[in-house]
């Protein structure tokens, strides 16, 4: 399997912005995206305080981030890392069934402004997951329940509708949703997850649903989750002035570790991220060397 | 006199975006510098890295720079801040004889290439100084020594050539120099201040001179100088994650507070001092309202 140098996780500036310059160092860069960038970023109707550019809108500056990118030749890998592993010298992402390697990461994973579901955080693992095709096998038979953020989750539906019994697919976005027939499709509000030592039924703000499962498939899923062992703080990832965290070779930029949420900050942030890990690459080929 | 909500010192990328940053909070600010911003900036043939721009010379960079200042109404003051005293609730800022007061500070000098000369750090108040003006009543009837790297310098030999019974300028640019006809221009390279309790000459690498005083004119004092009482670690202003010095109201951003030396990190931290500075400020109001 190829092992890349830097794996970058976030599409925002402060990916985008670690992924230049990585590039620039002459790294091999894997970065995994979407190719909006950023919901935030193409909603907002007037940014100012982006040094260089006046009165620009979100979708002009994306312009120029798609621009600065894709004359570099860098291109964003439309896939949602579910989870990342530290295996000593390098490490593992998981995108569902999937993996890619990678000596170092950057997290620009941004920030979750959804809170969690009443109930959601004290069943996580006991019928509730964030992956639903990495848990399908469990749900053989069984009802299922997806609460889709955006069109991926309805791959992920589709996957595990030929599994379960009964699949409910609760959308938190409208569009024309491509499901499978036997999906029966219910637009209303989650509000809580209710169980006993498992997970038994969904509430929602008009009715109440009977399930086994209940996946919730956000934009993103919290640092925590996504790299086990990762050291938080109020809510963010902990990094040092350098952004590293408390994995050796695992860097961090952007709102995802802490205020202010401003899109040069993050960009700022993601060029001292692949600065950090290319010295850190670098320390390393000299071990090696040794 | 008037008393700014935030005095910004230095006009290179973090000054501009505290600048920016501190116009959109609303606040009443004053920012010194000079109108090329930063001489690294418009000698910088080619810009790669700053996210947005690709490939865009120094000079480009600057040019967007000062469009988007020149919209919101800011103007950079043309003038080297020598001291800056913490008063307790505000501070005041030297240049020369004149003074100007802000209740916060952001400091983002950038970072000073140039090594002190051998015997500079040595002889500091005893015959070395950073501002001629400020100490010319001192040198009187005596001989000075001006070793001077911009222009600016030009002014403050001209007015202390005036008093002293010579005066040597030695400039380490070159230019049209537009100086009294009483001063004696020497183009060498000064190497080593040397003296016993005080100052008697300056060894340069091809002669040297017998001299009551030297004055070496920079295009930045060291943060250190310019503050008392900032607390510097390893030649770079000490700051937390929020841009905060060990000076209650004083934050700094840029390459004055370390590594690594690039226009987008400066960016950010200059973003983030001004929101730290805006909170302050808010915060100290609130208090005056109890």
């Amino acid at each position: 399997m190829k092992r890349h140098d830097i794996a970058i996780i976030g599409s925002g500036p402060a990916g985008l912005s670690a992924a230049i310059n990585a590039k620039i160092r002459n790294k091999d860069l894997i970065i995994f995206g979407n190719n909006d960038f950023s919901a935030k970023l193409i909603k907002a109707p007037k940014i100012n305080n982006y040094l260089g550019f006046n009165e620009i809108s979100g979708i002009e500056l994306k312009e120029n981030f798609q621009n600065h990118i894709n004359s570099m030749g860098i291109s964003i890998i439309n896939e949602r890392i579910n989870n990342v592993y530290a295996m000593g010298d390098y490490f593992a992402l998981m995108v569902n069934e999937k993996m890619y390697e990678a000596k170092t990461v950057i997290l620009a994973t941004g920030i979750e402004y959804t809170r969690p579901f009443k109930g959601e955080e004290q069943f996580l693992g006991k019928g509730v997951g964030y992956c639903a095709t990495c848990d399908a096998p469990l749900y053989k038979g069984k009802v299922v329940t997806i609460i889709g953020y955006n069109k991926e989750a309805e791959e992920e539906a589709n996957y595990v509708s030929e599994l379960a019994s009964k699949l409910y697919y609760i959308p938190m976005y409208t569009s024309d949703y491509k499901l499978n027939p036997s999906i029966e499709i219910i637009k209303d509000r989650p509000v809580e997850v209710i169980g006993e030592d498992k997970v038994t039924k969904l509430i929602l703000s008009e009715t109440e649903i009977e399930t086994d499962g209940i996946f919730v498939l956000r934009d993103s899923i919290s640092p925590g989750q996504l790299v086990p062992g990762l050291t938080i703080e109020d809510n963010h990832i902990k990094v040092d002035r350098l952004m590293k965290t408390n994995i050796n070779g695992c860097f961090a930029a952007g709102d995802c570790i802490g205020k202010p949420y401003q899109y040069i900050k993050a960009a700022g942030e993601g060029l001292i991220a692949a600065l950090g890990a290319t010295s850190y690459l670098d320390s390393k080929s000299r071990e090696t060397l040794k």
